[in-house]
């Protein structure tokens, strides 16, 4: 292993030094869903207070919350420089399933070039790598930003206690920009900026028929069915070529460009892939997008679950008093949950029978995003990449949404570049969860290449 | 209580030694879903077998099965006279929501006309007051037909050993037609003849996009997702009319007569009775039938059960691997259970997208039956209902299926009538389980005015 890396700037990182690290951190088992880790909680949020320490900042501090506490911390180099918001979190998801797992979860274990372990992907490595930079550039002198970290417990169960917190303090702080560092990369050659989150609303809608379950064959053909109510419902949110059907909801979808669909087909997600990695038998044929496009940058109308009668085994003749349905739309720019709702709303204003009775939850929301390419970060990033790689990172997007992101523009005003160096098989959530080192590697030079040019493009940009 | 009746042939019943009687099989706890009740369940048959022997029955045995005996007897009369296959059951339901049971249910107990009990009117009641009958003109010499007595102990599980028993004795068991003592009446002053049963196919459908549960916002757009084709599927079966639109569906259906809807229309099931049973907010309203005619002379499709993805609380945002649904048809003359499952399946054949791929299993199946009104054995019990209610009985269709009148079809080659004495509030397989006391004395002259007249009817008809 190499152990030293120098970048164009001529500080040094000691990458054998920053592994050991990264290995204290991963030791601790703090899974954030589970009330018998609390203490690991508490440990791990203390390794992230003297890792911050060692690095160089102040004030650094661990805010109580209602759940798992969220350090924060900051290094003012200039009250002239850009200041930039860092995201990352410490928490790490359950274990389970336990047998599955080659070596032991929380017993960071490398094998050929990746180091195993729970939460190493997600997104221990990253903040480490990361704080590893800050660390060369700070002891140097040459930090050209001002970095406020805020670094949660929560993540991995919702962030329960972000928006609380953050309210607390967005009068008081102020950013150009946050970096989440709890990102990937699309694959070890192939360098890539995520430019854009789909949006969610999700809704879980519940029809009402007779007071009580009835014989479906003393009442069957008398009294509506509202399972058959429920199917005819969903199946009207669609036409034949998969269009949604909602009035009004494409009606607010900014057009993709030339440009953003060239990017897109230049993207490694060819039909085959999406094929491979579903599972499914065919893609859906329906339309001109591609299948990437309508993954990551077309919106959706999904039914997420079903539920209504006897779902046992065996045959119960049963008129089913109730049925559900959780419906879920990605969005994006520039439609938003609130416009969602209205749109489904009005659909069942009109729609629900007479002999049928509903009521609407909205469970979650989240507004899509979507970085322009020209925002000053994303082009420091790119050109942080290419240094490194030595080829032009792809911009992506994804179809999922970080609800963080959302929470950050509303709270804060500002934007959310993502730049971590996860790949798409080191399995975060799963078993056998890892971080392939040498895209780490790569990762630390780029996140100091990366701050090295933020100044540069922000005063290009202002 | 007046303890005795005379009937139009002169013979007498004693009422107050009937009721003792049917107090005493009460007692027996006979629940066959609950295994620590199978001694009861055999203490119940051999009370069947005393009784049987009791009003003069020969040959009378308990026939053992691979779970609860059927007990079996005979009275021959003399070889010209018309032979009755005698139907019932000695089994009960259990008796959960316990708490609901004002006195217990197995301590019958008399709350003004009504006998409070465990199988009251389903069926021990219908069972001791037609063995009450027999005994009276069976003693005076004076019964006018042979009786096979067929009384199974497994009738509220579904009657999983009849058709085994049934198979053994095919060959040599020859009857005329078969009465079935586990019906009722639709009011007190109101006789009535149950001549009509739908039929039933029952089907689970599975539907299998992806190899696994996916994320929505990852594969959401690219993947279909087998929720929304089910709903697709399932909505496709019907019109906004409310027919059922799988091809062939109405073929077979036997057109209802002038006749038929004349009598359906003077039934005390109005709109109002409709709503106010089912408690939904309002009826279907789509086509010229009425609500009575769709639930119990027309055919239906029902959703009995949906299943997919996400079902608990709160938000999952699941693209589902699989739905499922329960789906099942109740039939009419002359539609067949075999052709529901071709109909269904030449209609997923078509519908169901490439994206997808299904299984469809038949759960259950069993056709229609409608008896003809100038039916010898529908002929006798019209007039001994006429005769000991003093008003003219009516027709009456159940929408429901009772599989045993399918199944003595199929293996023995004839028809049933249903004919008892519970009454539609009588609870039963709920708490509180009851027999209208009035109704059962009128049924057993009813009972007796009917066996006397069926060789008449029957000689009129051959």
């Amino acid at each position: 292993m190499t152990t030293q890396y120098s970048v164009t700037s001529g500080e040094t990182v000691n990458l054998e030094k920053m592994v050991q690290s990264l290995r204290d951190f991963l030791a601790i088992p703090s899974i954030s869903a589970l009330k018998e880790h609390r203490a690991d909680i508490t440990k791990a949020a203390e390794w992230v207070v003297d890792r911050l320490k060692q690095v160089g900042a102040r004030n650094v501090n661990i805010q109580a919350t209602l759940g798992c506490p969220i350090v924060t911390g900051s290094i003012v180099t200039s009250p002239e420089s850009p200041t930039v918001l860092v995201y990352g979190h410490y928490d790490v998801q359950p274990v389970d399933p336990i047998d599955e797992w080659i070596s032991p979860p929380f017993e960071p274990t490398q094998r050929d070039d990746n180091l195993f372990a729970r939460g190493a992907t997600d997104m221990k490595a990253q903040l480490v790598a990361f704080l590893t930079a800050v660390e060369a550039l700070n002891q140097a002198g040459s930090l050209p930003v001002n970095l406020l970290f805020l670094v949660e417990g929560e993540e991995e169960i919702g962030s329960p206690n972000l928006v609380g917190y953050l309210e607390s303090v967005q009068e008081t702080l102020s950013c150009d920009f946050c970096l989440n560092l709890d990102a990937g990369i699309l694959a070890p050659d192939l360098p890539s900026i995520m430019i854009g989150l789909r949006g969610l609303a999700y809704f879980e809608l519940w029809l009402q028929g007779p007071a009580a379950d009835l014989h479906s064959g003393k009442f069957g053909g008398a009294i509506e069915n509202p399972a058959m109510v429920l199917a005819e419902l969903l199946a009207g949110m669609r036409d034949k070529q998969g269009q949604v059907t909602l009035p009004g909801f494409y009606d607010n979808v900014r057009p993709l460009t030339p440009a953003d669909r060239e990017e897109m087909a230049r993207l490694p997600q060819t039909d085959e892939w999406w094929l491979k990695s579903s599972g499914a038998k065919a893609l859906r044929q329906h339309d001109d997008w591609t299948a990437t496009e309508r993954a990551t940058a077309r919106p959706t109308l999904e039914i997420n679950g079903l539920l209504s009668g006897f779902t046992g085994e065996g045959s119960k003749t049963v008129l089913p008093a109730r049925s559900m349905a959780k419906i879920s739309m990605r969005l994006v720019p520039d439609q938003s949950p609130e416009e969602m709702r209205r749109h489904l709303e009005e659909y069942l204003a009109v729609n629900v029978p007479v002999t049928t009775s509903y009521t609407l939850a909205e469970m979650h929301g989240a507004r899509p995003a979507v970085l322009a390419r020209d925002f000053y970060a994303v082009q420091a990033a790119k050109e942080a990449l290419k240094l490194i790689w030595g080829k032009e990172p792809v911009f992506t997007r994804d179809g999922g949404t970080v609800p963080v992101v959302g929470v950050i523009k509303e709270m804060l005003g500002v934007e959310t570049l993502l730049l971590g160096f996860g790949l798409p098989d080191d399995n975060p959530h799963g078993p056998n969860e890892k971080q392939h080192l040498p895209t780490l590697y790569k990762g630390v030079q780029t996140y100091m290449e990366f701050l090295n040019r933020i100044p540069f493009f922000h005063t290009k940009s202002t």
